[in-house]
């Protein structure tokens, strides 16, 4: 790499250097960008040193090296304590660490009040997905846009960027939803190997059913999102939720027959039931998304 | 269609012209079967009758008429009722109605007693892609191997087929896995869905995210699959229980300020929150199946 290419590169201040921290700053390393690293136990910065990273001795002293500053800290309340005596003015704070939208909007306030433009972000990969263009990983972020678009190709070297906003909550929002779903899934995974986990079933066998099924209704999502815009339940409805609900007997049955707690299916079906109660057996399940807001009188 | 064509297709009785018994037939008679219906309310297969169907006057002409018999009944119990006085000797019993693996057993018992060959089935498509070769759709097959190898053929025809074993009941454990896994899905998909509502995001442009993120998460399924038969629950362990775990506070959190209830997500938070307390922190999130099994001590 020439000199010239070296000094085209924006160089950065990363601070926190755990498992995701390391990953991202390897890779900024790797594509050629001036890192300054400060970790709270440092010790833990030191392969990054060998690595070619500045080692700075505190966090202010790293957020004085550059104007782009990374946080990738355990949790928002250590990102407050890290930065607590920096001085931010002028400063442009991308904080990776995982948190809720509020917190990103607390912060985004926290860190204007000190003179700094602000994104957040919510990492969708893994530590060894970061750097590796293949791996589908991506960040979600929200806050500034002006920040966002001097920075996009900076932040794009670790992993694929998504802009989702101005409002700084947003990429919290975008990524603990979609966690949120994953865990369904992933609930309703561990129900069905449970079903079948007394019975002569290879794993490796139910696997490749269970994976065909879950992609091929995967684009119910579409679906949803359409019903949701038009504010229509019962538009293009294929199975309705009254000839579903009329299957959750045979679903809980199973359950006992295969000695399977219905715990982690037995909320959904509930709420199938609630809605169809209350005149709603023609539609599909995106009025189940109402019945959850607190807000509404239960 | 030559009377060639015709005549090497095999005849079949049906039982039952409800919403999916209307779909079967019409894509028999589409494929050149003779195909004689009956259904316990004369009226609703008329309009099979207008399309070639002969129309048998009771269920036991109706089975008196074809050696392959299909039935698609509402539920296990109108099975028994329809058959009650039917002569079953001789003949193969394909149930295509949904029911337990249980009631799928006892069905196969009650049916080979009358002299009768079994088969039980679960479909894995909605009416409208019984047919359709391109629709996915599919039906588990399991029961008399010999049954379905001589069927297999005439079996293909509405949809795919697929033969999960000898023991009459794996077609429906497969049929209520796979839709109790979806179910999850759906669950995780109302949950994010819900987080988004309150805020001005289009969820037209949030459904390819959430779409592209299960689609990316669902191959996950082929490594618990891996740690289930090895038994080695740690094997492989991109991202541990004991890290996601440390996450469960801020989707409470999350939903709590989008307003959202947690009675969808809290369930399975809580397995691994157990799970962790349990001592696998190690883990990810394999082990959950085993606290489902409610053989085991609490
Ligand atoms: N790892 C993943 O798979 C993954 C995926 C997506 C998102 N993330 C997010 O990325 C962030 C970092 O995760 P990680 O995997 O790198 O975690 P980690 O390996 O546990 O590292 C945590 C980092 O936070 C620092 N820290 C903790 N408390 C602090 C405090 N009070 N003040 C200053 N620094 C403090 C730690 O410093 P010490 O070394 O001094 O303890 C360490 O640098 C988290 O928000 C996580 O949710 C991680
Ligand atoms: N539709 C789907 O999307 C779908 C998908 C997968 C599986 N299935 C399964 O396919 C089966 C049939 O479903 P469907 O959609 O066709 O339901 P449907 O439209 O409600 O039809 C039910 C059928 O069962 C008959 N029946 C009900 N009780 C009876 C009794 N005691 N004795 C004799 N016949 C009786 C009905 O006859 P009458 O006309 O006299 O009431 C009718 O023919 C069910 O087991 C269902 O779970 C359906």
């Amino acid at each position: 790499m020439t000199d010239n290419a070296v000094a085209s590169r924006t160089p950065l201040t990363l601070l926190g250097t755990g498992a995701m921290g390391t990953a991202l700053a390897r890779a900024w390393l790797a594509a050629g960008h001036e890192v300054t690293v400060w970790n709270r136990t440092p010790a833990r910065a030191q392969a990054l040193a060998a690595e070619g990273a500045v080692v700075a001795a505190s966090a202010a002293a790293a957020v004085a090296a550059n104007r782009l500053v990374i946080a990738c800290l355990l949790d928002d309340a250590s990102v407050g304590e890290a930065l607590d005596g920096a001085d931010l003015a002028g400063r442009d704070l991308v904080n990776l660490t995982t948190g809720t939208p509020g917190e990103g909007r607390a912060r985004a306030a926290w860190a204007e009040a000190r003179g700094a433009r602000f994104l957040d972000g919510g990492i969708m990969a893994v530590p060894p997905m970061v750097g590796d263009p293949d791996s589908g990983g991506y960040v979600f972020y929200s806050g500034s846009p002006e920040a966002f678009e001097e920075h996009r190709d900076t932040l794009a070297v670790p992993a694929g960027t998504r802009y989702v906003g101005a409002d700084p909550g947003f990429a919290a929002l975008h990524d603990v939803a979609l966690l949120s779903a994953m865990n369904g899934m992933f609930a309703g995974v561990a129900h069905a190997f449970a079903l079948i986990r007394p019975e002569d079933i290879a794993p490796k066998d139910f696997a490749p059913l269970l994976f065909g099924w879950l992609t091929a209704m995967a684009p119910a999502v579409h679906q949803t999102a359409d019903q949701l815009e038009s504010r229509d339940y019962t538009r293009n409805v294929v199975s309705n939720l009254a000839m579903q609900a009329a299957g959750i007997p045979t679903f809980l049955r199973t359950a006992e027959e295969q000695h399977v707690s219905p715990e982690l299916l037995a909320p959904y079906l509930e709420l199938m039931k609630r809605r169809v109660a209350q005149g709603h057996g023609d539609e599909d399940g995106t009025g189940i998304i109402e019945l959850l807001d607190t807000r509404r009188g239960a």
